[in-house]
């Protein structure tokens, strides 16, 4: 299992592998033949990014079983998605911004992001692992109260795009098995959601291969796996963490 | 007037001024200080691209007085936008390919499309002239059958992001009213789509502005202004044009 982390130093962007605090700085490309520079970074003394430069960040909606049953949906006959704007990524340990333009409920939620690792099409199931990279955490922050504020039209692209909405980290974890992850969030120290990948109606595998399908994916691509019950809002001075075993943990607080 | 492209030449990409039928290639960025190289080339000695590399490309619905009153919808309080994944991107000349995992009506929509030149957020309207680098053709194409498929949510994002769906081009034209403008779309020499920039809901400058409230939109993002009464579909072998005087006309073909 290795972490891959990007970081910013010195004024300069980085990637390597993080181990024990400490960052293997790699030159090239996170994602095919990264070289390692030699040269180690202890990680309290960068600043840490979110984990790839995503071309593009999905996100599945009614993807939990729990979920579903508590808002009395029926299960979806294929992954349903929005698009999360590039604009709005954010990393471990910075913070998410209440918007300016809006004065309504903003609410957590954690959820599995896939990482690609490679250009991809039409896969089948068995395909998509081998252009899976890695996984990391995801808190889907969402201005909940935009959906349905337009009688004819549910803004899923505007609530969930705000600048540092679209928070992953704090790396992207390679060689796991994911259905046997869980995802825990806690908000203040109280946790509000614990739910296993196994309760998600489309795996991961089959996720990748769904959605490409409908659309080339890219190395870097973020497709987030949707949220489960015990979704929640935040309050300036709120600190949330998405923690995932193997992952680690992402952790931001939230400001007006 | 000045109009700017994006192509493909021997291997590399390019950009430059187009100027009856020869580009006048530049270097360095076409939104902040591009320098001419001096090299010139025959328009058709290259391949022509959609003319930015967009971070985002982002699409109003319901903006148009005319659509509206045919279908029945209320003016919208703001701009109700989705966005278009960065892989549906196309430009001029190149085809439209129909997707191979849907077996519904592919729609066209011409509409005018805004592109950003100065990264900026929270910008009033009059700032946002000086934030809009031009105009171009836009083909907003769309799965259409999807919109409708689960009842419980609109596939927006799935239906307008297939690759090569995201057609812009043929340039970038600096320079235009943007209010003086008006959209034509013509379906195998036949037009079906005449309408005025005068008869959208929100105007560009306020668009950008209002979206910008939402999200920074950076240099190269294309923000398409929704489209009005004619939308039809697309056969393979169709030919659509999207024409905007002061722009220019894209061309697309549509295969299977």
């Amino acid at each position: 299992m290795t972490h891959w982390i990007r970081f910013e130093h010195t004024g300069h962007l980085g990637f390597g592998t993080l181990s024990e605090g400490t960052i293997a700085v790699h030159e090239g490309n996170m994602f095919e033949h990264p070289t390692p520079t030699g040269e180690a970074l202890p990680l309290d003394k960068v600043s840490t990014l979110a984990p790839t430069d995503a071309g593009k960040m999905l996100a599945l909606w009614n993807n939990s079983r729990a979920m579903a049953a508590k808002m009395g949906q029926v299960a979806p006959d294929e992954p349903l998605y929005f698009i999360k704007a590039n604009g709005s990524y954010l990393g471990t340990g910075a913070t998410i911004r209440k918007p300016a333009s809006y004065d309504g409920k903003v609410v957590f939620e954690g959820e599995l992001g896939i990482v690609i690792g490679r250009e991809c099409r039409a896969l089948s199931e068995t395909e998509s692992d081998d252009h899976i990279f890695g996984y990391t955490c995801v808190n889907d922050v969402t201005a909940i109260a935009l959906l349905g504020k337009d009688p004819l039209f549910r803004q899923w692209t505007r609530a969930k795009s705000f600048d540092t909405f679209g928070v992953f980290g704090p790396v992207v974890a390679t060689g796991l098995d994911p259905s046997a992850l869980s995802i825990r969030t806690v908000l203040n120290d109280q946790e509000r959601q614990h739910y296993s990948v196994s309760d998600l109606f489309f795996q991961p595998a089959q996720i990748v291969s769904r959605i490409s399908q409908d659309m080339t994916l890219h190395p870097g691509d973020v497709v987030c796996c949707g949220t489960s019950v015990g979704v929640g809002s935040m309050k300036p001075g709120s600190v949330v963490e998405v923690a995932i075993d193997g992952v680690g943990t992402l952790r931001n607080r939230y400001e007006a």
